[in-house]
């Protein structure tokens, strides 16, 4: 069937026109650090309400943008990789809270690197994996402490797609939980935008994990607190947006203008007539199957995956391994 | 400027549809072996208004199609590579005549490998020089006659993108010929279609070398005859559809979806008065300047770009490093 | 410690001089089918007392060799992988055998593929891997019987390397077991040989699984069945020579010279005051410590681990997913 | 024939131990400054008896060491960019000076990534590239001054190897010089070192070019301002070892051991028969010849050819792209 898709909760909130934007359930914040280029905006999903309103789990949902974020600025993407590390650690926080993990005791963190990394725009997070420090291996927790003077160890796994494994990445992942029992799981994926707008601009950071039917290519990646049991972070970057996505956005402007067109003409009566569900419904058909399966990116994708990529892990670095010596790093 | 731009001489011709699909200076014909899944279809470009009409150079545009190419299948594999080797042999056969290319001595043959090999569907040349068996080196021509009993001396180049190099191709590949003096030039490139069903199932083999604005992303890749002084054989394999053919697709169905619709209702006279041009002009407005850029692929190119790679390099051994055992191969 | 390596038990086997080449608890089977060009060794290790001698575990050690195993020459590599076809499923008939799996039963093969991919001569395992067709992910076993009629489920995983992922090969292996209950692995590994003459010119198949510090790096690989609980099949090529044995073999060969050297000018009394315990500490202490951890390996290792990573994946194919139509093929 | 080769005209000096180490023709002078880890050696040679004493053409090879070079540590690998940066500007300053370009001109730099990308070890050049800016493709030569206020102009190559072009490297540069005409060129490529110790800890820059049979697996690259008409600045790591190079030390040292071993018996004459010549052919005979075409390198050269390419690649955008806000970078 026809789907609008989004792995953005920020793009799902947007799409809410009426109400002066209010959604029941949701609550959103917007913010921008004095001297920075990066716009935060933090979508709250937090009752049944919302849920279903935005199609996505309860849970916080973490924007960061930037225009310049795919470009080559060495100094701007260090900017991003503080930010995101600085969130990351809140994050950490409050899990750790909720989870009443005893303080004190080493976290152990395993970084999933999803998706196909023999298609490009699907190589993000094998990207950020191959750039990763891991710290398992050394058998000493001597790590820096993530934010409460608790050392951290660092595992990582890169599990393939499945047309290449044959097997669920959540059957790969539960498996080396089963076998190395982490306290939580940090996932990279590529994702899925509504508007070619975000590609490469923005990165997403969640508490619900990676959905079903979410990223490029439809993966059936699935790695949430309830199918898994710990806490799993989702760190995302759009890097396509489904053909269905730009189709049907041209095919409701072209609507539009023909309406508007018609009016000026005194046959505005029609489109009256067509009301959003038949206008849906006529997209559809006009939709062909394939396009389902199809996505869009654009050609110099690869820069943005190996920079994003680049600065993902070292916002994870800092994260983990360094002490933060600003503390208002950490106020909003 | 909005352009619903395709690689494929066969889908500019499938473009005309009245006079009974004939154009003036364009010949076809169509044909497929007995026992054979593959169908094979020749658009001649014979004069100017020919070239005017498709909008491409005079020359020959051979498309050898078929459902199965992407697939995994060993044997159909060969059967496309024998099929690319026999047409490969003929025209060359056709340059070295038209060339005066004096026979017995050896024909030094420069493959090119076109595109990005970092972005999947544009790394279809890159891939097919990875597994291109070269012998210019070993300073002997002792490989087996092309198809009249000269040897052949093979040489390769992965010339990069412009991004990376900060040169056109065409002045690397240039200087190459400058050094090397080759009698001939091998391009292989992934192309643009206008179908989505030409993905990975059509393999386009021309005598017209590659046309400025052609292949993914619109690199400014250009190698012809014209430009370079020596014929350019050119071999490419449709792996993205621009964003902008997919949304003037559906929007052309629209409208006529549209248009019946009214006319149901009586009010099919309004759409009478959106003649062509104008419908053009609409659709070219609510298509959005970023399209151009963007190109549409499905998730499992990688797979696709891989096979058919070994394809052609298998389909190039065998013109050049083989007996023709079956002389009714060069039959049509 | 000095220690002069070696994965191939035929290596192991021609180390014993004595006694005719015999070893106790160690029985040896040479053969060449008419018409091939492949020498088959066989090396079975039958007690502890073999076990002790060879310094590996019982079982059977299967050696393919031949010359041009790296070379170009489809037809050849074709060859080869036909013979390990047939081997494997000689072998799985006899895993199935001894572990009374129930006839009818579809058998369930996860392909482990180690090695790091980054580093060529230990890409070996990935590149396999990347090859290979699996089909557990499609929900039906409806592939071609392995040779008894039973049908076959084939799932794989590429584990990387502990420096990437801070976890034991076991470990992760071990997690897929219990998540999705194979019956059987083939595990794919880059070897360390004794001498530079077996680099990509030898394929060695066994029954006994990895051993730890076996292969390329000396990783921390061990899969055996005694770890994990079902059989493990392995396939090896030998990519690398550890850099301590070449050294120690051009030494014992100076000590020779030496030796000959002096005998003739009336001083071979002194090198028998050099028994086989001394000599062998005298070279240990001339071999620097960092020589355990440096390997040699030709400079076109990347055109044999491509090309035989090819020919084991097809060899794999072809067990499993094609017909024998060739019962003689078995018999040996 | 037998050769102990070294890329690495420091080690080469250090072969020479009589007179005090002096070589008539070769100047030499080490620098270490305040707070750096780094040490910085310059070997001149001056004349042609230095030339033939070292094997080596005349020109300034400058050498930066550091044990951690290899390491992961981002504040040091910005020390050892910055301090590249500086020495390619001074050496830039001097070339310029020496070929009278006219000040005020446009300075185009052609780099070319040497090596190999599918072997590892060969992979620096190729490596480097892939994280190049390059900025001739923007028509605007708008880069910061290199060091006199001058704009700068970056293109970039990665040539290939002739096993997969079939032509030589000098063919390809040479055609790209004479398309493009760059006033000068860079040089990227894999090295090979006499002492392991150097693997991975060592950048070596210099004004001679590339020498035909240097670099990793003895590419018959060449690129020299005599064969090419304009200056080949080369930066180099050493990243493999000869395997004949590692034999001859360890039999140098047994035959000393041997020699003291024999002496305290009472027969040390034995080894006074057995002058220098004798000795180097005697290892030579026990050197295999296929030992020339081996390399020994560590199973982790994959990281220390991953950070040192970005190393390298970040040296020369801060020599190129960005103005020397601190004058005394330059004073030594």
């Amino acid at each position: 069937m026809f789907e609008i898709r989004t792995d953005l909760a920020v793009e799902e909130k947007e799409g809410f026109q009426g109400n002066g934007g209010e959604i029941s359930g949701v609550s959103l914040r917007e913010w921008r650090k004095a001297s920075s280029s990066i716009k935060m905006t933090e979508v709250k999903i937090l009752d049944e309400a919302g849920e279903r309103a935005m199609g996505k789990p309860r849970g916080t949902y973490l924007t960061m943008e930037a225009k310049q974020m795919g470009r080559e600025d060495e100094g701007y993407h260090r900017e991003v990789s503080k930010e995101l590390a600085s969130q990351l650690r809140r994050m950490i926080k409050g899990l750790r809270k909720r989870h009443a993990l005893p303080a004190g005791d080493p976290l152990h963190v395993l970084v999933v690197g999803l998706g196909n990394p023999s298609v490009t725009p699907d190589a993000l997070g094998p990207g950020v994996l191959g750039n990763l420090r891991v710290n398992r291996n050394l058998r000493a927790a001597s790590s820096l402490p993530p934010d409460d003077g608790e050392p951290v160890i660092i595992s990582g796994i890169i599990p393939g797609v499945m047309a290449q494994t044959g097997m669920e990445t959540a059957e790969i992942v539960g498996g080396i939980l089963y076998e190395t029992a982490p306290d939580m799981i940090i996932a990279i994926d590529a994702l899925a935008a509504r508007s070619i707008r975000r590609l490469g601009t923005t990165i997403q950071l969640t508490d619900t994990g990676i959905q079903p039917g979410s990223g490029v290519g439809n993966h059936r990646h699935s790695l949430t607190e309830a199918g898994l049991g710990i806490p799993v972070l989702a760190i995302g970057v759009p890097t396509v947006v489904g053909a269905a996505a730009i189709v049907h956005d041209t095919v409701s402007a072209l609507i539009g203008t023909l309406w508007s067109h018609m009016e000026t003409k005194g046959m505005g009566d029609y489109m009256d007539e067509l009301p959003p569900d038949e206008q849906y419904q006529l997209i559809s058909e006009l939709l062909e199957p394939e396009f389902g399966q199809l996505y869009v990116t654009p050609p110099d994708i690869d820069q943005t995956v190996k920079r994003l990529g680049y600065t993902i892990s070292e916002g994870i670095h800092l994260a983990f391994y360094e002490n933060p010596q600003d503390e208002e790093e950490y106020g909003i």
